[in-house]
């Protein structure tokens, strides 16, 4: 590693309080299980005080409640795992992309890139796009016309931006997500499907981040939204007109389907599925694998996935998901024969 | 807008019936809410009723039923959200490809591409392909050895076509859509998997379009078959030796596995999965969310989705549903022990 | 096909009884139903003997237990499903890629490339990687800083490998595969989301297969690690730190969540969901469209899928979920009042 740090560099730029010795060199970080002396690690959860105990690490970062947990050298945070994903950045900075444009590049006419801006092998850039400042275009990356991308955003390799789209300041895409193709708009005429042209546009806040494989469609008539802040992850589809609110994040395999509207702050766990149209309320958390079907107006978690079992018991269960019904009518029946049978009994 | 019409042009090319001033000039299409004085807009539910009350669209596209619901210049039309569509195209042509193989592009040899064709920058086609009268191939597209691509299809920048698939005319094809890798055949032996090499094909009929990101596989022996003016979303997986009938439709995320045969004039929502080897009657309806797990033979709607609930009430009725089996006993007791107070009774 | 082979020379190669007359040529595998007098197929399920009675086929794979099902010249093998897919490898070899550098790829400086290796149009591959002996890299791969990649591995077109992953020997990843991509590691701090730099890597074992857009992030510490001979389908995601146990095997649409480790020997049925810091043990099998919320510890087959119905039925039932939990109270009130009854009866 050629960053290391001693603590009392790292307080001096991160903050915290420093407990201990400040000339503690730290190269990298750990966890507390797996850390050596030059790692600084960081204890979060009282679960994990057995390995506090136990850690290697040259230094822990911990939150004043936890101040006298251990001995060793220490940082004291209000928000440890945020102050170690800061000192994680430090130890690891992205590597600053030499500014230029690859000889093999293709960039059309009227395209403003900005100097500082580096664009890798293999990339296209269509006409009259805009590339701000520190941007990286990574290698195989397509930019569609006239589509803008603000200062310090970062595409890894083999992006797609469709023409027009925007994209905001600091963001971050990872290889083979798609932003901007066709909304999935179809009219029924004769039994034939007739495409409906997606005019609209993706538009993306600054600080998103996108996973791997992710698509965002543009809209139809209006845009799609992607409020500042948001995080999402890969293999995620979000159709057309769809509006995610600021600081918004999903997981996995999340799908979002036309022209629904969430919230700000809201999660979705992996494989939640939001149909169209729907509004979700501002600091809503939807679990994994949850279909959400209706509108939801307050905040909170929602779920509505089937546990699993052993498949004999499975079976055994499931059969009788079929007739609710017809098991919740017995129960009604049964209720008035008992009350029946009371009745005659007094 | 460049391409900008009168109302009364507007009939000329695509019909209907006008009523009002055939010079009212319409630059662009956009909803009701939105739309300006330029803009053409269309009025399809009577919940949107109000919205017509208030547009400043200065036309509007109505059934017949509808046609004295406005007294704006408007085109009476039998479909109107199909005409709608057909607007929208007139006033945003695709933009027309510049005939020519960029300089940059890798044409393996005995490839055929015909002059009107447009093959973009860094498009790799392989040996004995044939591309189509006006096809467009966007840049980084990957086109196999002896892959045939019909007129007028298009193929947006980064999709893999693995050789010897064919694809119709009209296609359109997605950023990132992979089509015709190997399908998941493998044989156990010995604790261990081994490949069977994957020798079918992926055809593709005339007017299908497929999302960004979708992946088609090839046939173990036989061809996986989209049949004509079928509709794929984004990120949706279609197995080997599937065959999706003609006109059917399929939202993001659907999966398909292998062997199943689907029908024609099918839906499937968001999500919806279909297990292999199963036959789907034509116009069958799968809803979002739902796994299709044995073969249907009548048109319909189907669904399998759990209802969500806020978290604390699923937790106490999802408890339930590991003990139905045993619910449904006690119920059979309690119905046994009735009849035999009953009988007593009597 | 150039590669035709006699029955003699098929037993020769890979084994197994030959019965009948050894000089048949075979020039391609077939399915029992459409195979002709050049075709070799293979009968493994005795639901299919009435195609093996009707089959054109000029020879056939049969078990010890079946070799007199028929009398056609026939290869009597311990495994038939293994060697008909060994058979098929015999006559549809992959084409041997030709070594050497595409005039058209670019190569950073102290990447290590094997002579034998085959680096296709518009790879991009980073500073220090490492490339085995005869590897094929594929059109428009990325390929990154100091990645390494084992002999006879292939990359087929547009497969991204961020920098530092190492994937083992005959490794197949089909195109749009992402390997590497950040983790989706985020600290909450004042209502925003931290970035967490991922530092770990992707490590895939020997005889490993990824389909086509699936991927698998990178760990946020220590690595994520795919054990050897695992075969991934298409469209999976594995998030950061995952353990996939060795010859395990997941269908397409599978999410696996962070820092799941699953056993040796496991399958997951397409769009299963396993969720984050879970132990799957060894030999477990996770049914299609089953989401794992609690870590498993025996081996067996679990699952968790909603019965689909009849659209209308499905919904009268599925009222009935809501209220699961009233239900068991009902029953628990009438046992209670039947008990009661009864004992005032006696």
């Amino acid at each position: 590693m050629e960053h290391t740090f001693t603590l009392g560099e790292i307080v001096a730029r991160l903050g915290g309080e420093l407990l201990g010795d400040a000339h503690t060199r730290i190269e990298q970080v750990a966890a507390l299980e797996t850390a050596q002396a030059r790692n600084i690690s960081f204890f979060a959860t009282t679960r994990l005080k057995k390995h506090l105990d136990t850690t290697l690490a040259g230094a822990v970062i911990l939150h004043q409640k936890n101040r006298e947990a251990t001995q060793k050298p220490r940082i004291i945070s209000s928000n440890p795992s945020a102050y170690f994903a800061r000192v994680t950045a430090l130890l690891n900075p992205v590597e600053a992309a030499i500014p230029g444009i690859h000889p093999s590049a293709v960039v059309e006419e009227d395209a403003v890139i900005a100097d500082s801006a580096s664009i890798g092998p293999f990339v296209h850039i269509g006409r009259g796009a805009h590339i701000g400042e520190r941007v990286f275009v990574g290698a195989g990356c397509d930019i569609g016309d006239k589509v803008e991308i603000g200062d310090d955003t970062r595409l890894y390799p083999r992006v797609v931006v469709y023409f027009r789209c925007l994209l905001g300041k600091r963001v971050i895409v990872h290889s083979g997500a798609v932003i901007g193709a066709d909304g999935f708009g179809l009219a029924h005429e004769e039994g034939r499907w007739l495409k409906i042209p997606q005019i609209g546009r993706v538009v993306i806040g600054d600080d998103v981040e996108i996973g791997a494989n992710t698509t965002i469609d543009r809209g139809a008539l209006e845009d799609t939204v992607i409020e500042e802040g948001v995080k999402l992850d890969n293999l995620i589809q979000v159709a057309h007109n769809v509006r995610i609110g600021a600081h918004s994040a999903m997981a996995g395999c999340v799908g979002i389907a036309g022209s629904a509207r969430i919230g700000r702050n809201c999660t979705v766990g992996g494989a939640g599925m939001i149909l169209g149209h729907l509004e979700i309320a501002d600091n809503v958390s939807v679990s994994s694998g949850t279909l959400i079907t209706k509108s939801i107006s307050k905040p909170g978690a929602y779920t509505s996935a089937m546990p699993f079992s052993p498949h004999e018991q499975w079976l055994r269960n499931a059969a009788h998901l079929r007739h609710l019904d017809s098991m919740a009518d017995r129960i009604r029946q049964l209720e008035q024969k008992i009350t029946e049978l009371e009745r005659k009994k007094s």
